[in-house]
């Protein structure tokens, strides 16, 4: 039987859950928004859940989504794309025509591994993008998300090892942290996850007779940290994975959206084992909640059963408009607009920060996707100064802690640039710096003449 | 570290697997579908799947729908509404209206529990049916399949007990033998569940100190056997769930496709404990893939976390439209044109089975949904025959031990009427009939002398 899921704690602990608690209920105070954290309401169910719920907790993605849902507050919280821009005369359009066409088909349930068309448009896009795949080796899924839900519950059992970069995808993070893995996190410098730290850390495994289930990256723009991996360290990555017998998962969500320099060669270009994840989110819309991932066929398979067992097959209206949208208007020049868009943005950011934010701060200087991932001075608590950044002066980014599993990233943020027009960025990144200059003092007087051991660091 | 799934086996096999082996194995060799059956591929990963892989098969459903994709085939076999009939330039015109108003949201990322005014809507819709909730009380899923996985995921650890139906809903079981439980199943009669069975065995289990976590019902038109709980047996199994302390998951997909008499109350009207599913599937279209489910609200909150790392949100894109499609038109009058449509289709359907299936055989006379449940006599078997059905007579059904844990169901078969018009109905019911024939006569011929034990029987 299971046992009682609130009393029970894992040493390790995935996702940091007491971090989350903070924000959540530290958001939730501060914008009147109803609690969710469940400890705080007696729950007369607790002898009947499973263990893994213990792990399953809100994380702030959920809170900043209210957030950004507040006129008055500027967020830099969430990671939406700017769907503003959209020409929405070209949904309307794709809609009528297969509705007209295939109506009865657009409403009907529809194969698990998705509409055929909109999958052979997945496998010449990914031609463009130096992945040779056929029709077969891919599934639609509903966004990358799912895909990253699906591989927890595939290769997850209780404690199993998994290797994800530090600081990573909250909501990554969330997905595989309900199958109770351990997590080993790998830092991040300018050029992506430290392979020398990578080597080093499978070795140890190794002589303990651990061998990682998988490792997870996001290659290109990384969430949060807006930096990307080197074509160096890509290759070294699949060669750790023959080593020692672990599966890659790319993470691709960001890809498309590179504002100046060359592309990096995929890492399913130099090894077809690794697993890729797609999405339709950054260069269409998030709310078809479409993405795709490719695996080897034993793999895809499993994915195939475990979507049948999540919702059958995706939503057979938005694949068949998205098939339509995608094949019968430009998309790439929608892409290159939203491209266009956000470099500016990032650009207005960038000097914002170099103006408003104190000395001793420092930032990636991402060459595309939505993050900016900045680190405070002196040891200065990006969490604890999220109440004040709302309240104050209504402006919200993402505690870098949020991002972490176990410790780090306390001194950091994840900004997000592309939802914001350039004055409110400005707008936003003065007003936050104004928070940050007010702490600094405050926390300089307090220490001057006793300093503070270090903190922990983000990087 | 978790072992190797392929040759790992619980004692007590969830979903009968080896059947969906033999009914997937036997469907893709006579339409020359791919195999989709693992354990036939060499697979390199074994080592890395978590031991609940070995629970997860494709089930029949999805090689199903290739079969009802070919236009030679007759298929009894899917449970799909009838979509063709649907005023699809009512589908053009509320997406028209959503893009125009607010293309820009319903291309964007939405709150987790769903977008809130269709929430509204099923707050008001669930009024109607005799369940008063809040907005809080609910929300929105992929369909009410999203919310089986959900619960199997919350509530189920390995070897604990749940309770089922006996027939049962072939997707539920796939997505909660994915989470390895133990599964008691109860068998149904034309009053639905046997409740007296279920007090007994609910002793036994509390002298063996075994608690259930949950039991699952669909107690309207019951999917696949067709059959209404009836109230008195409601209101029983609410009674047991108080004294043996676990929860009711009411599953009620098919309660608005009433044919003729009377609602009864649904389980979540007398127990507000009661998990209620809801769905768009069938009263509007399951390609918008949406549902929803009601909970306690502590519960609720576990599947909010689920939702979360399963795929963050719905589609906003299809819940707007399914919104603007409710709100706008007249949708009950479309359900109404399909239970007119679907009435016509039970009685041609029952009436072939009375002129066309040989004396001996049952099956049942449902008041609404979608499907026919029929059993053969002498013990044939459905799931032997299947083969020569398809191949020779070029109509297809759901043999009835898919929709079993274990033994059971041998000599039944899962019919839908919603799907084809009456007169393919009756032709292939003709056909089937035929068959039938044919291996009673065969079968007679074998045993006349030597008549076999009986076999274990459905019912």
């Amino acid at each position: 039987m299971g046992g009682n899921a609130s009393g029970k704690q894992s040493p390790l602990v995935p996702l940091g859950w007491e971090v989350l608690y903070y924000v959540s209920g530290c958001l939730a105070g501060l914008l009147g928004e109803r609690k969710t954290v469940t400890e705080l309401r007696f729950d007369q169910w607790t002898n009947l859940y499973a263990p893994r719920v213990g792990h399953m907790k809100s994380s702030e993605i959920r809170e900043l989504l209210a957030v950004t849902a507040r006129p008055d507050v500027i967020s830099f919280a969430g990671g939406l794309p700017d769907t503003r821009v959209f020409p929405v005369h070209q949904v309307v359009e794709a809609t009528q025509r297969v509705m007209l066409r295939e109506g009865a088909e657009a409403l009907q349930y529809g194969p698990t591994e998705g509409h055929e068309p909109l999958k052979r448009h997945i496998v010449s896009i990914m031609a463009e993008w130096g992945i040779e795949v056929g029709i077969d080796d891919l599934i639609i899924t509903d966004g990358a998300q799912q895909a990253l839900e699906f591989l927890g519950k595939i290769f997850i059992s209780k404690d199993d090892i998994i290797i994800v970069e530090a600081p990573s995808y909250v909501g990554a993070l969330q997905a595989f942290s309900g199958y109770e893995p351990n997590v080993v996190a790998i830092p991040l410098d300018e050029f992506g996850m430290r392979t020398d730290i990578l080597a080093e850390r499978l070795e140890e495994l190794a002589k303990l007779g651990r061998q990682p289930k998988f490792l997870y990256t996001i290659p290109n723009f990384q969430n949060p940290a807006g930096v990307t991996l080197i074509e160096e360290r890509r290759r070294e990555i699949t060669k750790l994975s023959k080593i020692y017998g672990f599966i890659i998962i790319e993470d691709d969500a960001y890809g498309r959206l590179r504002f100046e320099g060359e592309d990096v060669p995929p890492l399913r270009s130099m090894d077809e084992n690794v697993i890729y994840l797609g999405t339709f989110s950054k260069i269409f819309s998030p709310g078809m909640r479409l993405g795709w991932v490719i695996a080897p066929k034993a793999i895809l398979e499993k994915i195939i059963f475990a979507k049948q067992a999540a919702n059958l097959c995706a939503g057979s209206f938005s694949q068949r408009v998205t098939e339509e949208y995608m094949s019968q208007f430009d998309w790439r020049q929608n892409v290159e607009s939203l491209i266009d868009l956000y470099r500016e943005r990032r650009d207005a950011m960038l000097t914002a920060l170099s103006e408003f934010f104190p000395e001793g701060a420092t930032w990636s200087h991402p060459n595309g996707g939505l993050f900016i991932w900045a680190t405070l001075p002196d040891g200065l608590d990006s969490g604890e100064m999220l109440a004040e950044a709302i309240r104050e002066a209504k402006v919200a980014y993402v505690p870098g802690r949020a991002c972490y599993v176990g410790k780090g990233g306390n001194s950091s943020m994840r900004l997000n640039f592309s939802y914001c027009p350039p004055e409110t960025i400005e707008e936003g990144i003065k007003r936050l710096g104004a928070v940050i200059k007010g702490q600094l003092a405050l926390y300089r007087s307090l220490f001057q003449e006793y300093p503070p051991e270090s903190k922990n660091g983000s990087e």
